[in-house]
Protein backbone atom coordinates (compact mmCIF):
# COMPACT_ATOMS: atom_id res chain seq x y z
CA UNK A 1 0.00 0.00 0.00
CA UNK A 2 1.48 3.80 -0.78
CA UNK A 3 0.93 6.99 0.82
CA UNK A 4 -1.92 7.60 -2.38
CA UNK A 5 -4.51 5.98 0.30
CA UNK A 6 -4.27 8.98 2.74
CA UNK A 7 -4.42 11.40 -0.25
CA UNK A 8 -8.05 11.04 -1.52
CA UNK A 9 -9.79 13.04 0.27
CA UNK A 10 -11.50 16.46 -0.72
CA UNK A 11 -11.09 18.36 2.23
CA UNK A 12 -6.78 19.40 1.78
CA UNK A 13 -7.05 20.45 5.65
CA UNK A 14 -8.17 16.70 6.71
CA UNK A 15 -5.05 15.48 4.38
CA UNK A 16 -2.85 17.56 6.02
CA UNK A 17 -4.67 16.74 9.83
CA UNK A 18 -3.65 12.76 9.17
CA UNK A 19 -0.25 13.46 7.96
CA UNK A 20 0.01 16.03 10.67
CA UNK A 21 -0.55 13.09 13.19
CA UNK A 22 1.38 10.24 11.15
CA UNK A 23 4.51 12.36 11.39
CA UNK A 24 3.78 12.68 14.93
CA UNK A 25 3.81 9.31 16.16
CA UNK A 26 7.01 8.94 13.95
CA UNK A 27 8.75 11.10 15.90
CA UNK A 28 7.52 10.05 18.89
CA UNK A 29 8.49 6.49 17.81
CA UNK A 30 11.79 8.23 17.30
CA UNK A 31 12.19 9.47 20.97
CA UNK A 32 11.40 6.15 22.54
CA UNK A 33 14.01 4.43 20.28
CA UNK A 34 16.54 6.71 21.40
CA UNK A 35 15.46 6.38 25.03
CA UNK A 36 16.35 2.10 24.55
CA UNK A 37 19.47 2.81 22.81
CA UNK A 38 20.57 5.11 25.70
CA UNK A 39 18.94 3.11 28.52
CA UNK A 40 21.08 -0.11 27.39
CA UNK A 41 24.31 1.80 26.55
CA UNK A 42 23.72 3.37 30.34
CA UNK A 43 23.16 0.21 31.68
CA UNK A 44 26.20 -1.88 30.34
CA UNK A 45 28.63 1.31 30.37
CA UNK A 46 27.57 2.64 33.99
CA UNK A 47 26.90 5.55 32.26
CA UNK A 48 24.56 7.34 35.46
CA UNK A 49 23.98 10.90 32.84
CA UNK A 50 22.56 8.91 29.81
CA UNK A 51 20.32 7.15 32.09
CA UNK A 52 19.13 10.18 34.08
CA UNK A 53 18.60 11.76 30.15
CA UNK A 54 16.35 8.67 29.18
CA UNK A 55 14.28 9.23 32.59
CA UNK A 56 13.86 13.01 31.34
CA UNK A 57 12.71 11.66 27.80
CA UNK A 58 10.39 10.23 29.49
CA UNK A 59 8.39 12.97 30.05
CA UNK A 60 8.63 14.37 26.41
CA UNK A 61 7.15 10.76 25.21
CA UNK A 62 4.08 11.00 27.64
CA UNK A 63 3.78 14.30 26.64
CA UNK A 64 3.43 13.44 23.18
CA UNK A 65 1.30 11.06 23.75
CA UNK A 66 -1.07 13.16 25.56
CA UNK A 67 -0.73 15.31 22.32
CA UNK A 68 -1.50 12.59 19.33
CA UNK A 69 -4.48 10.97 21.37
CA UNK A 70 -5.54 14.44 21.95
CA UNK A 71 -5.66 15.02 18.38
CA UNK A 72 -6.76 11.99 16.92
CA UNK A 73 -9.85 12.62 19.08
CA UNK A 74 -10.49 15.76 17.97
CA UNK A 75 -10.34 14.05 14.59
CA UNK A 76 -13.10 11.41 14.92
CA UNK A 77 -15.47 14.29 16.88
CA UNK A 78 -15.18 17.06 14.14
CA UNK A 79 -14.46 14.76 10.58
CA UNK A 80 -16.54 11.81 11.83
CA UNK A 81 -14.29 9.80 9.71
CA UNK A 82 -14.75 6.36 8.01
CA UNK A 83 -13.19 3.39 6.96
CA UNK A 84 -9.58 3.44 6.41
CA UNK A 85 -8.99 6.75 8.05
CA UNK A 86 -10.94 5.63 10.77
CA UNK A 87 -8.45 2.90 11.29
CA UNK A 88 -5.79 5.05 11.14
CA UNK A 89 -7.09 6.97 13.64
CA UNK A 90 -8.10 4.19 16.08
CA UNK A 91 -4.15 2.32 15.16
CA UNK A 92 -2.72 5.61 16.22
CA UNK A 93 -4.27 5.44 19.55
CA UNK A 94 -3.25 2.09 19.99
CA UNK A 95 0.77 2.42 19.05
CA UNK A 96 0.93 5.74 20.67
CA UNK A 97 -0.16 3.47 24.12
CA UNK A 98 2.40 0.94 22.99
CA UNK A 99 5.55 3.69 22.55
CA UNK A 100 4.20 5.22 25.87
CA UNK A 101 4.57 1.27 27.41
CA UNK A 102 8.00 1.10 25.62
CA UNK A 103 9.33 4.63 26.80
CA UNK A 104 8.11 3.27 30.56
CA UNK A 105 10.30 -0.24 29.71
CA UNK A 106 13.28 1.80 28.76
CA UNK A 107 13.20 4.29 32.21
CA UNK A 108 12.94 1.14 33.53
CA UNK A 109 16.03 -0.23 32.33
CA UNK A 110 17.47 3.48 33.08
CA UNK A 111 16.72 3.26 36.68
CA UNK A 112 18.27 -0.21 37.14
CA UNK A 113 21.49 0.91 35.21
CA UNK A 114 21.59 3.97 38.34
CA UNK A 115 21.44 1.03 40.80
CA UNK A 116 24.07 -1.44 39.20
CA UNK A 117 26.37 1.89 39.05
CA UNK A 118 25.52 2.67 42.52
CA UNK A 119 26.86 -0.87 43.38
CA UNK A 120 29.98 -0.43 41.64
CA UNK A 121 29.05 -3.90 40.47
CA UNK A 122 29.60 -5.89 37.04
CA UNK A 123 27.47 -8.54 35.09
CA UNK A 124 29.20 -11.19 32.84
CA UNK A 125 25.89 -11.15 30.54
CA UNK A 126 27.04 -7.71 29.32
CA UNK A 127 27.41 -9.13 25.60
CA UNK A 128 24.34 -11.30 25.98
CA UNK A 129 22.16 -8.30 26.88
CA UNK A 130 23.34 -5.74 24.67
CA UNK A 131 22.76 -8.77 21.15
CA UNK A 132 19.68 -9.24 22.72
CA UNK A 133 18.69 -5.30 22.83
CA UNK A 134 19.69 -5.09 19.56
CA UNK A 135 18.14 -7.53 18.10
CA UNK A 136 14.58 -5.90 20.07
CA UNK A 137 15.72 -2.34 18.33
CA UNK A 138 15.45 -4.08 15.22
CA UNK A 139 12.14 -5.29 15.93
CA UNK A 140 10.72 -1.72 16.93
CA UNK A 141 12.45 0.18 14.07
CA UNK A 142 10.58 -2.31 11.59
CA UNK A 143 7.30 -2.24 13.05
CA UNK A 144 7.69 1.86 12.87
CA UNK A 145 8.87 1.59 9.30
CA UNK A 146 5.96 -0.21 8.65
CA UNK A 147 3.65 2.52 9.74
CA UNK A 148 5.38 5.10 8.50
CA UNK A 149 5.23 3.34 4.91
CA UNK A 150 1.19 2.02 5.87
CA UNK A 151 2.90 -1.43 4.94
CA UNK A 152 2.87 -4.88 6.42
CA UNK A 153 5.27 -6.58 4.35
CA UNK A 154 7.85 -6.76 7.10
CA UNK A 155 5.72 -7.63 9.36
CA UNK A 156 5.96 -11.81 9.37
CA UNK A 157 9.44 -11.30 9.86
CA UNK A 158 9.33 -8.78 12.93
CA UNK A 159 6.73 -11.02 14.73
CA UNK A 160 9.28 -14.23 14.00
CA UNK A 161 11.80 -12.66 15.06
CA UNK A 162 10.34 -12.88 18.77
CA UNK A 163 10.88 -16.17 18.89
CA UNK A 164 14.49 -15.42 19.18
CA UNK A 165 13.86 -12.72 21.55
CA UNK A 166 12.31 -15.12 23.58
CA UNK A 167 15.26 -17.60 23.48
CA UNK A 168 17.66 -15.10 23.63
CA UNK A 169 15.84 -14.05 27.18
CA UNK A 170 15.76 -17.77 28.76
CA UNK A 171 19.38 -18.25 28.16
CA UNK A 172 20.24 -14.61 30.12
CA UNK A 173 18.07 -15.51 32.64
CA UNK A 174 19.57 -19.25 33.57
CA UNK A 175 22.59 -17.34 32.97
CA UNK A 176 21.56 -15.39 35.79
CA UNK A 177 20.42 -17.60 38.18
CA UNK A 178 23.27 -19.96 37.81
CA UNK A 179 25.43 -16.53 38.45
CA UNK A 180 22.83 -16.09 41.81
CA UNK A 181 23.48 -19.40 43.05
CA UNK A 182 27.29 -19.23 42.94
CA UNK A 183 27.46 -16.47 44.97
CA UNK A 184 24.43 -15.01 47.14
CA UNK A 185 25.92 -11.57 47.29
CA UNK A 186 25.47 -11.11 43.87
CA UNK A 187 22.19 -11.54 44.23
CA UNK A 188 20.51 -7.88 44.40
CA UNK A 189 23.02 -6.68 41.39
CA UNK A 190 21.95 -9.90 39.58
CA UNK A 191 18.53 -8.97 39.88
CA UNK A 192 18.38 -5.43 38.42
CA UNK A 193 20.07 -7.19 35.21
CA UNK A 194 17.18 -10.01 35.65
CA UNK A 195 14.78 -7.18 35.07
CA UNK A 196 16.26 -5.05 32.64
CA UNK A 197 16.52 -8.63 30.42
CA UNK A 198 12.97 -8.85 31.23
CA UNK A 199 12.09 -5.09 30.09
CA UNK A 200 13.41 -5.96 26.41
CA UNK A 201 11.79 -9.19 26.22
CA UNK A 202 8.86 -6.91 27.06
CA UNK A 203 9.59 -4.74 24.22
CA UNK A 204 10.16 -7.03 22.04
CA UNK A 205 6.34 -7.98 22.56
CA UNK A 206 4.89 -4.84 22.25
CA UNK A 207 6.61 -4.48 18.75
CA UNK A 208 4.57 -7.45 18.17
CA UNK A 209 1.41 -5.72 19.04
CA UNK A 210 2.25 -2.31 16.93
CA UNK A 211 2.79 -4.98 13.99
CA UNK A 212 -0.85 -6.73 14.81
CA UNK A 213 -2.35 -2.92 14.77
CA UNK A 214 -0.87 -2.36 11.35
CA UNK A 215 -2.58 -5.69 10.11
CA UNK A 216 -5.74 -4.34 11.49
CA UNK A 217 -5.35 -0.95 9.90
CA UNK A 218 -4.44 -1.90 6.64
CA UNK A 219 -6.48 -5.25 6.04
CA UNK A 220 -9.18 -3.91 8.98
CA UNK A 221 -8.95 -7.82 11.12
CA UNK A 222 -8.22 -7.82 14.46
CA UNK A 223 -5.32 -10.33 15.00
CA UNK A 224 -3.97 -9.81 18.17
CA UNK A 225 -4.88 -13.06 19.48
CA UNK A 226 -4.41 -15.41 16.26
CA UNK A 227 -1.64 -18.21 16.16
CA UNK A 228 1.34 -17.81 14.26
CA UNK A 229 0.00 -19.69 11.36
CA UNK A 230 -3.03 -18.18 11.24
CA UNK A 231 -2.07 -14.70 10.75
CA UNK A 232 0.84 -15.86 8.32
CA UNK A 233 -2.34 -16.83 6.29
CA UNK A 234 -4.01 -13.54 6.85
CA UNK A 235 -1.13 -11.09 5.86
CA UNK A 236 -0.53 -13.06 2.57
CA UNK A 237 -4.73 -12.84 2.41
CA UNK B 1 -23.10 11.56 37.05
CA UNK B 2 -26.24 9.27 36.67
CA UNK B 3 -27.08 6.84 33.75
CA UNK B 4 -29.09 9.30 32.38
CA UNK B 5 -26.38 10.69 30.72
CA UNK B 6 -26.22 8.22 28.31
CA UNK B 7 -29.93 7.89 27.90
CA UNK B 8 -30.56 11.19 25.95
CA UNK B 9 -30.54 9.61 22.25
CA UNK B 10 -33.64 10.29 19.91
CA UNK B 11 -32.38 6.72 18.75
CA UNK B 12 -33.48 4.02 21.11
CA UNK B 13 -30.87 1.66 19.04
CA UNK B 14 -27.85 3.55 19.52
CA UNK B 15 -28.78 3.70 23.21
CA UNK B 16 -29.89 -0.06 23.18
CA UNK B 17 -26.31 -0.37 21.51
CA UNK B 18 -24.02 2.27 23.70
CA UNK B 19 -25.93 -0.07 27.26
CA UNK B 20 -24.94 -3.24 25.43
CA UNK B 21 -21.19 -2.60 24.76
CA UNK B 22 -21.17 -1.63 28.94
CA UNK B 23 -22.62 -4.30 29.62
CA UNK B 24 -20.01 -6.56 27.80
CA UNK B 25 -17.29 -4.67 29.65
CA UNK B 26 -18.55 -5.03 32.89
CA UNK B 27 -18.51 -8.76 31.93
CA UNK B 28 -15.08 -8.89 31.15
CA UNK B 29 -14.01 -7.42 33.77
CA UNK B 30 -15.95 -10.22 35.76
CA UNK B 31 -14.45 -12.93 34.38
CA UNK B 32 -10.75 -11.10 35.28
CA UNK B 33 -11.37 -10.34 38.67
CA UNK B 34 -12.48 -13.92 38.77
CA UNK B 35 -9.10 -14.83 37.30
CA UNK B 36 -6.76 -12.96 39.73
CA UNK B 37 -8.52 -14.71 42.55
CA UNK B 38 -8.17 -18.35 41.21
CA UNK B 39 -4.67 -17.36 40.32
CA UNK B 40 -3.57 -16.07 43.65
CA UNK B 41 -5.72 -19.07 45.33
CA UNK B 42 -3.81 -21.50 42.75
CA UNK B 43 -0.27 -19.88 43.48
CA UNK B 44 -1.19 -20.45 47.87
CA UNK B 45 -3.00 -23.74 47.71
CA UNK B 46 -0.81 -25.32 44.74
CA UNK B 47 -3.95 -25.89 43.02
CA UNK B 48 -2.77 -27.03 39.22
CA UNK B 49 -7.04 -27.50 38.34
CA UNK B 50 -7.57 -23.90 39.13
CA UNK B 51 -4.23 -22.36 37.64
CA UNK B 52 -5.34 -24.45 34.35
CA UNK B 53 -8.73 -22.72 34.71
CA UNK B 54 -7.22 -19.18 34.98
CA UNK B 55 -5.08 -20.00 31.63
CA UNK B 56 -8.33 -21.30 29.79
CA UNK B 57 -10.51 -18.18 31.17
CA UNK B 58 -7.76 -15.86 29.55
CA UNK B 59 -8.79 -16.95 25.56
CA UNK B 60 -12.50 -16.12 27.07
CA UNK B 61 -11.10 -12.34 27.90
CA UNK B 62 -9.15 -12.33 24.76
CA UNK B 63 -12.58 -13.17 22.66
CA UNK B 64 -14.23 -10.41 24.69
CA UNK B 65 -11.33 -8.27 24.24
CA UNK B 66 -11.91 -8.50 20.27
CA UNK B 67 -15.54 -8.61 20.29
CA UNK B 68 -16.04 -5.33 22.25
CA UNK B 69 -13.57 -3.68 19.82
CA UNK B 70 -15.39 -4.77 16.98
CA UNK B 71 -18.06 -3.16 17.99
CA UNK B 72 -16.99 -0.02 19.51
CA UNK B 73 -15.19 0.43 15.98
CA UNK B 74 -18.69 -0.15 14.42
CA UNK B 75 -20.18 2.31 16.39
CA UNK B 76 -17.44 4.76 15.23
CA UNK B 77 -18.56 4.11 12.19
CA UNK B 78 -22.13 3.99 11.81
CA UNK B 79 -23.18 6.33 14.11
CA UNK B 80 -20.51 8.74 14.37
CA UNK B 81 -20.81 10.08 17.78
CA UNK B 82 -19.37 13.46 19.07
CA UNK B 83 -19.16 14.80 22.90
CA UNK B 84 -19.38 12.43 26.20
CA UNK B 85 -20.87 9.53 23.52
CA UNK B 86 -17.46 9.75 21.88
CA UNK B 87 -15.42 9.56 25.21
CA UNK B 88 -17.50 6.50 26.61
CA UNK B 89 -16.70 4.52 23.17
CA UNK B 90 -12.80 5.36 23.39
CA UNK B 91 -12.52 5.04 26.74
CA UNK B 92 -13.90 1.79 26.46
CA UNK B 93 -11.44 1.08 24.20
CA UNK B 94 -8.76 1.79 26.53
CA UNK B 95 -10.30 -0.35 29.58
CA UNK B 96 -10.67 -3.50 27.97
CA UNK B 97 -7.18 -3.04 27.17
CA UNK B 98 -6.00 -2.34 30.37
CA UNK B 99 -8.31 -5.52 31.03
CA UNK B 100 -6.83 -7.68 28.97
CA UNK B 101 -3.49 -6.60 30.23
CA UNK B 102 -4.40 -8.18 33.95
CA UNK B 103 -5.87 -10.90 32.60
CA UNK B 104 -2.47 -11.93 30.92
CA UNK B 105 -0.97 -10.66 34.30
CA UNK B 106 -3.49 -13.09 36.27
CA UNK B 107 -2.30 -15.86 33.45
CA UNK B 108 0.91 -15.35 34.58
CA UNK B 109 1.02 -15.70 38.01
CA UNK B 110 -1.25 -19.12 37.18
CA UNK B 111 1.55 -20.29 35.28
CA UNK B 112 4.24 -19.30 37.46
CA UNK B 113 2.04 -21.64 40.53
CA UNK B 114 2.03 -24.27 38.60
CA UNK B 115 6.28 -24.34 38.17
CA UNK B 116 5.63 -23.87 42.14
CA UNK B 117 4.10 -26.74 42.63
CA UNK B 118 5.96 -29.17 40.49
CA UNK B 119 8.45 -27.77 42.60
CA UNK B 120 6.83 -28.91 45.65
CA UNK B 121 7.60 -25.79 47.04
CA UNK B 122 6.56 -23.62 49.59
CA UNK B 123 7.21 -20.12 50.43
CA UNK B 124 6.95 -18.25 53.60
CA UNK B 125 5.14 -14.78 52.45
CA UNK B 126 2.06 -16.64 51.23
CA UNK B 127 0.21 -14.35 53.88
CA UNK B 128 1.90 -11.43 53.09
CA UNK B 129 1.37 -12.34 48.82
CA UNK B 130 -2.28 -12.69 50.00
CA UNK B 131 -3.08 -9.43 51.46
CA UNK B 132 -1.15 -7.61 48.81
CA UNK B 133 -3.80 -9.55 46.59
CA UNK B 134 -6.61 -8.20 48.20
CA UNK B 135 -5.56 -4.74 47.81
CA UNK B 136 -4.81 -5.19 44.71
CA UNK B 137 -8.52 -7.01 44.00
CA UNK B 138 -10.49 -3.92 45.68
CA UNK B 139 -8.88 -1.43 43.44
CA UNK B 140 -9.45 -3.43 40.02
CA UNK B 141 -13.20 -3.83 41.85
CA UNK B 142 -13.59 -0.32 42.98
CA UNK B 143 -11.85 1.08 39.02
CA UNK B 144 -15.15 -1.21 37.29
CA UNK B 145 -17.75 -0.14 39.80
CA UNK B 146 -16.85 3.51 38.80
CA UNK B 147 -17.11 2.44 35.23
CA UNK B 148 -20.47 0.63 36.22
CA UNK B 149 -21.52 4.28 37.85
CA UNK B 150 -20.40 6.45 35.36
CA UNK B 151 -19.04 7.90 38.17
CA UNK B 152 -15.32 9.37 39.51
CA UNK B 153 -15.84 9.75 42.58
CA UNK B 154 -13.87 6.89 44.00
CA UNK B 155 -11.15 7.22 41.95
CA UNK B 156 -9.05 9.63 44.26
CA UNK B 157 -9.34 6.49 46.80
CA UNK B 158 -8.00 3.82 44.45
CA UNK B 159 -5.24 5.79 42.82
CA UNK B 160 -4.04 6.59 46.47
CA UNK B 161 -4.57 2.95 47.33
CA UNK B 162 -1.75 1.94 44.82
CA UNK B 163 0.81 3.95 47.46
CA UNK B 164 0.21 0.87 50.03
CA UNK B 165 0.56 -1.81 47.60
CA UNK B 166 3.60 -0.04 46.04
CA UNK B 167 4.88 -0.26 49.87
CA UNK B 168 3.51 -3.59 50.64
CA UNK B 169 5.25 -4.75 47.21
CA UNK B 170 8.94 -3.73 47.50
CA UNK B 171 8.51 -5.35 51.24
CA UNK B 172 7.79 -8.78 50.41
CA UNK B 173 10.40 -8.21 47.40
CA UNK B 174 13.26 -7.39 50.50
CA UNK B 175 11.63 -10.44 52.40
CA UNK B 176 12.12 -12.88 49.24
CA UNK B 177 15.41 -11.52 48.50
CA UNK B 178 16.79 -12.09 51.69
CA UNK B 179 15.53 -15.83 51.35
CA UNK B 180 17.53 -16.30 48.28
CA UNK B 181 20.41 -14.59 49.92
CA UNK B 182 19.71 -16.98 53.07
CA UNK B 183 19.64 -20.52 51.16
CA UNK B 184 20.40 -20.27 47.17
CA UNK B 185 18.51 -23.41 46.58
CA UNK B 186 15.56 -21.69 47.03
CA UNK B 187 16.79 -18.86 44.16
CA UNK B 188 14.52 -20.50 41.28
CA UNK B 189 11.10 -20.65 43.89
CA UNK B 190 11.71 -17.76 44.97
CA UNK B 191 12.02 -16.23 41.72
CA UNK B 192 8.80 -17.35 40.76
CA UNK B 193 6.74 -15.61 43.70
CA UNK B 194 9.14 -12.27 42.49
CA UNK B 195 7.64 -12.82 39.33
CA UNK B 196 3.97 -12.99 41.12
CA UNK B 197 4.05 -10.32 43.36
CA UNK B 198 5.58 -8.25 40.33
CA UNK B 199 2.68 -9.38 38.15
CA UNK B 200 0.28 -8.17 41.10
CA UNK B 201 1.86 -4.81 41.28
CA UNK B 202 1.18 -4.06 37.77
CA UNK B 203 -2.52 -4.97 38.29
CA UNK B 204 -2.58 -2.51 40.63
CA UNK B 205 -1.04 -0.03 38.28
CA UNK B 206 -3.12 -0.78 35.42
CA UNK B 207 -6.31 -0.59 38.05
CA UNK B 208 -4.98 3.22 38.63
CA UNK B 209 -4.73 3.83 34.62
CA UNK B 210 -8.86 2.69 34.00
CA UNK B 211 -9.60 5.33 36.79
CA UNK B 212 -7.49 7.85 35.01
CA UNK B 213 -9.59 6.42 32.00
CA UNK B 214 -13.07 7.19 33.79
CA UNK B 215 -12.02 10.58 34.70
CA UNK B 216 -11.22 11.34 30.86
CA UNK B 217 -14.89 9.72 30.22
CA UNK B 218 -16.18 12.15 32.76
CA UNK B 219 -14.18 15.31 32.18
CA UNK B 220 -13.20 15.13 29.07
CA UNK B 221 -9.48 15.85 30.23
CA UNK B 222 -6.54 13.63 30.06
CA UNK B 223 -4.87 13.24 33.55
CA UNK B 224 -2.68 10.00 32.53
CA UNK B 225 0.37 11.76 33.67
CA UNK B 226 -0.31 14.17 36.25
CA UNK B 227 0.87 13.75 39.63
CA UNK B 228 -1.03 12.96 42.08
CA UNK B 229 -2.12 16.40 43.71
CA UNK B 230 -3.25 17.94 40.20
CA UNK B 231 -4.72 14.56 39.53
CA UNK B 232 -6.53 15.37 43.23
CA UNK B 233 -7.85 19.23 41.95
CA UNK B 234 -8.91 18.11 38.46
CA UNK B 235 -11.45 15.38 40.33
CA UNK B 236 -12.70 18.04 42.28
CA UNK B 237 -13.23 20.73 40.00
Amino acid sequence: MDNSKIGHHISGQFNKELEDIRNKVLAMGGVVEQQIEYAIRSFTTNDTELAELVIKQDNQVDAMEMEIDLECTQILALRQPAAFDLRLLLTVLKIINELEIVGDLAERIAKMAIQVSENDSRIDQYYEIQHMAELVQEMLHGALDGFARLSIDEVSTIINQDDSVDREYASIVRQLITHMMEDPRNITRTLNALWSVRALERIGDHSCYICKHLIFMVKGEDVRHLSPKELEQKIKA
